[in-house]
């Protein structure tokens, strides 16, 4: 059975039934899926959750999808205990929640991806696209061929080798456009409307971004049915950090955790801000720029749900940090060789803003911390490449893996360049 | 508690204590770890697994390790129902085993680092290293970062860009050699002798090797505590293949799955298939290659545990098949149109070589079938970059968009060009 009531308007509380539409007819503002939860009362439980598939459809209760028809596999990524990285931080207690890894391709948006391709199913649509920087394109790509459909993604013209072939080698039709993200999303919007289609993160936004929640529940669960006291949350279109708010405070209308007021914090990189910039004035205008930073999957200078990232953030109590492209690398290189995880710019982004949220006091280093990784590093090789010169070659010769021995060890006992945030 | 006995010679059966040896010390055959078995009886069960992490480690009791130091996350990968992949074969069953997303550097090799390290860290190493054709090189240096330990990680020099930037983020001693990957293996046999490290595949290789086990392990119990009837598997230094078959064979011993001879296939590229040669001819010497294939992670033309992979198919009535590159290129391509599954050439390689043994009638169709895929795509960009050209760019104009719809309707209503194995 399901939970769902129907969509409203999160501006004037407009209500309509579920069908495929993203503004309100009353007011233009963004539709929201409504539920129940008094009928969950005792039905959705732990217990129930427990029972579920190892997957992300285990809280299909509080998704908007009656029949899924693919993510199977997606999500209930690790939640990894990050000792080695606290270590080199200070931090008491610090987790990474790890959708770099997320199947099949390796970025959050299979959460996303897979609620809005079960629903486009569900409302008979024959052809998927999509509005992205990426890691978007790849996973509608992936999806849509498990289920398939006809498939158009849509991205700015100059993204990364591994986002490109990532997308191409699932059969999508691909159109790359000159411009930004912003100008691929105006766009797309035009397409949703003339050609019909369902385009994801446009015309089925709000099932789309009900997906997100998912990585809030797994977040709860695997935390042991409690809420960290801080979660940092990278910022790109701004759908990810609401929707993990909106998690936590289900769960505890439902009474699966207790309330601790978690907090949650925008990363974003220091080349396109415009959430945290108006979060560090107090503001609740978003103003849109013109992105100029190796974030590309984060990208996005006129984020279509800024605002309401703004508002959870300023409501709960967290903050907002950008960083620099040069925080950036470090932090991935720092991730790399303390935790084992190779991530994207924008998880360099969320652990970069971490770090500076601790040092400032922020967030206190003897609370719980959860960082939010969100893409794969594999996808983004060319940031790290200049970083990590190849080796020389030697022969298959021990007396030249001695003499190359000797030389490393030679350059080893000069003092390393200090870590970010030791 | 620990049912492991000791370590015992596959050849002449010398029995020693677990130690960090790996060659007999009577007649220079490899050793095996030994378990007993008896002793598992009642105390081993489906329940008793069932109970363990979500992880390999849930099948710690037939490993060789006391005290996991890593890999808390990694194995209990997918097997993956693939259902528009048999369609497209004419399968009846056909599963995916898909470690491509194992974590945290996808491939199967996590499964036999986690182990090697593990016990490295009980005996008492500081330095850790593998000789490797990069995935084994990836997943040494994530796990040693993880644990802490120092790491030299020793390839051949002309690797996959995503593979040798794959370690080197880690932060290892990275040393590329001049030649093939058994030229890297040959010097690394001499650098475990004489600085005493713990080179994974090497000196480790009789622990390392039953972490390959759990593969196995994992296939029976997805598929709900009974094997598949076929089972085809990549062949490169002959880990894996052996292992999957001792997995089943452990498995039936302990009674925790029915006995239905299940056959497994060694898979491998026709620019190096010393193995598949052996079984094809049906005579027991491999016979060493110069490898040349694009599927460099598999090519190893002196294979350590060729022979062992031979007996297992033989004993087993399995069979093995090769696959040209261009079949290879064919089969990435096919399994990412139906299943949304990005592999490797090995991946590409296994899933070509079990087309052709349904094609030839060596496996029947109305069996069940499990694909191995052990490696992810995007660590090998280089082999699909000419085949997925890159979309020409357009304006972000409606006009422009048109244009481009209509030219794709255009090619698309152009014969396509026939699925491999269609």
């Amino acid at each position: 059975m399901s939970y769902v009531k129907g969509l409203k308007c999160k501006e004037c509380g407009h209500r309509t039934a579920i069908s495929p539409v993203h503004v309100c007819e009353a007011c233009f503002g963004p539709y929201e899926v409504e539920y129940d939860y008094a009928a969950m009362a005792g039905k959705v439980t732990r217990e129930s959750i427990a029972r579920g598939p190892k997957s992300l459809w285990r809280y299909k209760d509080l998704l908007p999808v009656d029949k899924p028809v693919t993510g199977f596999h997606s999500g209930f990524t690790p939640l990894k205990k990050a000792d080695r990285l606290a270590t080199e931080l200070g931090v008491k207690q610090l987790y990474i929640k790890d959708d770099s890894c997320n199947y099949p391709t390796y970025s959050y948006k299979e959460r996303v991806v897979a609620v809005a391709i079960s629903k486009a199913v569900e409302f008979g649509f024959k052809t998927v696209g999509c509005a992205s920087t990426g890691n978007l394109a790849n996973s509608t790509a992936a999806h849509a061929a498990q289920a398939g459909l006809k498939c158009y993604v849509m991205i700015p013209h100059d993204l990364e080798q591994g986002k490109v072939l990532g997308s191409l080698i699932f059969g999508p039709q691909m159109v790359r456009i000159r411009g930004n993200y912003d100008d691929v999303n105006r766009l797309c919007t035009e397409i949703a409307d003339k050609y019909g289609w369902a385009i994801v993160n446009v015309n089925l936004r709000p099932y789309y971004t009900e997906g997100a929640k998912t990585y809030g529940f797994e977040i709860a669960e695997q935390y042991g049915w409690q809420l960290p006291q801080h979660t940092v949350v990278p910022t790109a279109g701004g759908t990810i950090l609401p929707k993990i708010y909106k998690a936590y405070q289900e769960l505890i209308t439902l009474g699966l955790v207790e309330d601790n007021k978690p907090k949650v914090y925008s990363a974003q990189a220091a080349g396109c801000n415009p959430v945290v910039k108006a979060i560090q004035k107090g503001v609740d205008i978003i103003e849109p720029q013109k992105p100029n930073t190796i974030a590309k999957s984060i990208a996005i200078g006129n984020p279509a749900d800024g605002y309401y990232a703004y508002q959870c953030v300023t409501k709960s109590g967290g903050y907002g940090e950008s960083a620099t492209d040069r925080e950036i690398i470090d932090a991935i290189k720092l991730l790399a060789k303390t935790e084992g995880i190779w991530t994207e710019p924008a998880g360099g982004t969320t652990l970069a803003a971490t770090i500076k949220l601790l040092q400032s006091g922020r967030i206190p280093k003897d609370e719980s911390v959860v960082i939010s990784i969100t893409g794969n590093g594999l996808k983004t090789q060319e940031v790290v490449a200049d970083e990590l010169p190849y080796p020389r070659v030697i022969d298959a010769k021990m007396t030249e893996f001695d003499e190359l021995l000797e030389e490393t060890r030679r350059a080893q006992s000069e003092p390393e360049p200090a870590l970010v945030g030791a």
